[in-house]
């Protein structure tokens, strides 16, 4: 364990990132935030948009983009130049000295292509958290810099891989959790887990083992959260400190969202 | 003057990005050039076949690209998204750990908004090299990690700005020869400074004052390099050592180019 203190990494979804207005709130709110802290974030609909406005084909396989070359060319100019500029430049107009960074960077996450078997996706990738270079982010935080994170990672042999950007956050936690106790913060555009997405009070403060498993079996969480628990599940298993699913705008509220915990 | 020995800050221009082959070979003998070295590319014609793919009219002024707000979504993905994390990956492949940089990162370089008279480009940006990071590259290439800077800068207010690549280099070249003596290559697709362009064996050796006003006098420096040699006349004077101007391909070649010298 290192010498920093309490590290946030906080990943944002993309309905913060196509709503310009949130997008703007968070920007504030996370400027205002102690350091150390990093962000990771998503794409949004935008590369979407992008690829029908280029007449690219989108391949959805069970309900899963397949990333082809060409896709692979949007996403990275979305992900890694428009989206990721416009959110360090906003930092920095916030006083934040943020530092835009895909894997490639300085090596910093390389990423292993998923099999094309028995499903090819195309250019996806997985990352392993144990080959992250954990001392090269700890001297931008040392420094006093915020990594912002893209979720485009490389494979160390020139190709660059289209990750999911929740296990990119999960996956640099993690690796983080080695210099310094780190909370993981995974904010979109709903309060937290909630049993009835259309009821505001039905909010979920705390998932445990016990009480995901009986979540799981009545149906109450919705099945898109249930990668997002399993992946938080899986960091605090790995080191993570805390893990928080929250509204993008309650950033700053330290008593809001959903708390996954490994005790009861 | 710092520690680090020499410094090379190498410029790739368009023609080099828009070859497959020729940026492949430039990356290749960049990544076994010895460090500390630099890249600072521009944008080659992918963003214009972008923004005729997406219908966004292109308006020249005098022969220059206006940057409307539309036209810097684009230059920002494919500059600082697609080539710059194309060249990063294919670096590191290489065995050369290289970092992307636009301006916005870390704050390292601040461009202001060019005035709107006597005419308004847009979203262009001019660069003071007295007020770039010089600190941060310093840190980078001490780490043996190799910044590769888009012409992406920003104004610190959270606006990004489209800048002239060469000016960029040149920026970075005078910042940098603060740390070490630095030399400035501007690699393109011609063997240097040409009397006649159709001839390989009319190359320019050597420019200096007194016959950099011999040659413009007689039109013998085509007009499109006269800012070119413009700038590196304004690079030495404010410090750098060297400049050259050479083909991409003779990167490895200390002999050969065009070298821009103050000195008879």
């Amino acid at each position: 364990m290192g010498n920093l203190a309490d590290i946030k990494v906080v990943k944002i979804g993309g309905n913060v990132i196509d709503n310009e207005e949130a997008l703007q709130q968070f920007v504030r709110d996370f400027a205002a935030l102690p350091s150390p802290k990093i962000v990771v974030h998503g794409g949004g609909r935008l590369a979407t948009r992008m690829c029908e406005r280029l007449d690219i084909p989108q391949q959805m396989i069970e309900g899963r983009r397949k990333t082809d070359a060409a896709t692979l060319d949007i996403v990275t100019m979305v992900y890694a130049g428009l989206v990721n500029k416009r959110i360090v430049a906003a930092l920095q107009a916030n006083g934040c000295r943020a530092i835009g960074l895909s894997g490639a960077d300085a090596d910093v996450v390389r990423a292993s292509r998923r099999p094309s078997q028995p499903i090819d996706y195309g250019f996806v990738g997985d990352i392993d958290a144990d080959i992250i270079r954990a001392d090269f982010i700890e001297d931008l935080l040392s420094a006093d810099i915020v990594p912002v994170f893209c979720s485009i990672m490389h494979d160390g042999q020139g190709t660059l891989l289209n990750c999911n950007a929740d296990s990119v956050a999960s996956a640099v936690a993690i690796a983080v959790s080695r210099i310094g106790r780190t909370e993981l913060q995974l904010c979109f555009e709903k309060r937290g887990v909630m049993r009835d997405v259309n009821d505001e009070g039905s909010l979920i403060r705390k998932i445990t083992p016990a009480n995901y498993a009986e979540l799981r079996e009545s149906g109450a969480v919705n099945s898109g959260m249930i990668p997002k628990i399993d992946n938080a599940f899986a960091a605090l298993r790995r080191g993570v400190g805390a893990v928080v699913i929250k509204h993008s705008a309650e950033l700053c509220n330290p008593s809001s969202g959903t708390v996954i915990s490994q005790e009861e």
